[in-house]
């Protein structure tokens, strides 16, 4: 079943590794299919090299396995809070990526010092709590999910397609899973951007308002301009 | 029309990805045809790997689409401005490259630390300023071409072959698209070495005012006498 | 005798290389059979690309040269020390790579700042002490390995499977030597995280022992969860 | 004539691109037949990619060019005043290399921090003095070499194979044109490991004299015992 979504989780897995995002097994993606309420992931602690489409493996809602002989990912419950939390979402990449792992280890939120990070966050990725003591006792990566969405309380996961889990790494998310590679990737390049502006510039100030709406809006919503008219 | 500038602009376009000053579509080459005057430019949000020279824009100095069934880039109108304010210049690139970006998105011009960049640049890479809201919500790109001449009111842009537009990027130029191109990637280079100098000693200075002279002359003006004779 | 332990320490040393965690020949890696009481290592200054399996010598514990025309790596005496000191470890790995390097040299432990840290290392990475004169003076190289042992005192390598020699470089180990190579490469990302961590918020904090204790034992002991079930 | 020494001198050309220490045309080497009195260096200004061995100008000690259709590179006069004052080196490099040009447009040596710096440079790499405005009027690149030679006034070439050029970028020396780029090679690494051991603790000491003995020595010298014996 559903053997088109797995040959997209298992291309998104290798990305993560071609784009330099993951290094060793320290990551994974996964994508949903809403319909039949379905999860599809990568298998947990498995080597990129070693895997094939057919290895990931199909849950349910709940984490139950429904296909597939390997364990999930480890991770598997924080994607499912997500996916029940932010309905438009079909796709959530989990990396250790370097600079974004940064921010998240000092957590500290990446402000928008330019159009770069403008094109794709409508202001700062947002850094998600530690987890208390009893959160990490007891279905632990289930909380991890938790203290995310409790971030997002206020916030529209479309205009922050991800965050920074504190003192862990980061999630992104996407429409689709490719979209949530791509977030991945451009968060990795924001992170990185952030940190040497500041090394430069310690108090660097936030772009104005109308300089961040202009460019997230250009590229999302209604007016959108950039790219090629999606019609043709 | 202008199939061999299609080509230039086209092999530029592919070069910036190739030297790493571009991820994704974050960036774009142009030419001029100045007998013809005409401008070929690269399609907008069109992934470098799915182009081919004949997908490149022929627009006129006014931005109508001449040739082609893409559109053109949305910084055309910067392009053109720069075109039209500086007639001695064939080629433009415009990058989001890691460490010139930083520079822009501090909003700092990057100062001369060495002979490298004294070989390319005669004096500061130069920052222009940011948009004012009323910039920015009528002819945005127009507007960045605007306050970028504005900053070469009293520079010569032959002198100072690229700027930083602040909180955003850099843009270069040269004869010609592939030498807007190389400078790219020199500037990219300098604001790294500018960065890392700056952090190993804050307050370096700038280098002295006859070494800049020589070095900068060594390599132009009418008593270069670097690389091989052009005559030759 | 040993080929396949030939093979692995051949290969071990060519994937310090791959991994980007030795130049020129600043590395080694070898394993030890325990029933034999024999180590084979690399050879001393000799290139990676003129290596080959049948060139790593073959030594007892006291270090003379059992089998091979070449000379043991200069660092055989620190391994020796190492191998007699932890009776759990089956391979070592010595590298000068470059975020660990930076940490020795400016002799300070690496804090625990993340999960992706608290994955392999049960806490810092420690620091051993700088030698003194007299212990430079006469077998050098053994007495780097006491000074390791030495302040593994209170430590299960195990539980720390690496060390910083201050002034030097770092050292680490496995239950093989395939271990040991992941170990070092884990090691050196570590390293650079906490770096790039310290730059962004030189006060960060390091994460809760709770936090520690989960991720550390997720992954190890008895009620370890991570990855595919051994026994299947 | 000098058909040999050619190839090394295009080979070392080519790996200063190869090992990443020079981009675009920022970098040469030469070497010297000394019984001849002949220096071969590369070309000026032309690229990497369109050199053959044969294009590689040969000139004598006064710089005349005795063979080839090319100019000599601008920089072939720093490297005969080097020649001459130090009579045992038999090749010489130039680059822009990154960090090491980073010291040197900050005119700071670099200190000896650990023992991967000792075991090439017994010391500080030492940086020359920035010329003045006569020596840069007439005659430049003979004064580039001439203040180099003033500052090992009291220092053994062999001892310090290598030098920072104040404002501009590092020279390396070596028996061999090839054992010039690997001197590169290694200040490359040792700066960069500076500048990050620097960045993490800006106040850390050099390396006790006891230890820059031992490493140093340890390679070089009568009682070298690193690698394998020379005379097998």
């Amino acid at each position: 079943m559903l053997e088109a979504l797995k040959e997209d989780v298992y291309k998104a897995n290798l990305d993560l590794v071609t784009k330099g995002l993951v290094l060793i097994t320290w990551g994974n993606a996964s994508a949903i299919d809403r319909d039949q309420r379905r999860v599809v992931i990568k298998p947990s602690g498995v080597s990129y090299d070693d895997m094939s489409p057919s290895d990931m493996p199909v849950v349910d809602l709940e984490g139950t396995v429904i296909e597939g002989d390997l364990r999930p990912s480890v991770d598997l419950a924080t994607h499912l809070v997500l996916y029940k939390a932010f309905p438009q979402i079909g796709g959530i990449v989990h990396t250790h990526s370097h600079y974004a792992t940064c921010f998240a280890q000092a957590s500290r939120p990446i402000p928008c010092f330019g159009t770069t990070h403008a094109d794709y966050f409508y202001g700062e990725v947002p850094v998600s709590d530690v987890l208390t003591e009893a959160e990490v006792a007891e279905d632990y990566e289930h909380h991890i999910g938790e203290v995310i969405v409790r971030r997002f309380h206020n916030l529209d996961p479309m205009h922050h397609p991800g965050v920074l889990a504190a003192c862990h790494a980061p999630f992104t998310w996407g429409i689709t899973v490719a979209q949530a590679v791509e977030h991945a990737y451009v968060l990795e390049e924001i992170a990185r951007m952030a940190m040497h502006t500041l090394m430069l510039t310690p108090n660097t100030e936030r772009i104005a308002s109308y300089l961040l709406d202009k460019h997230f809006l250009r590229k999302h919503g209604s007016k959108a301009y950039y790219g090629q008219r999606r019609d043709l």
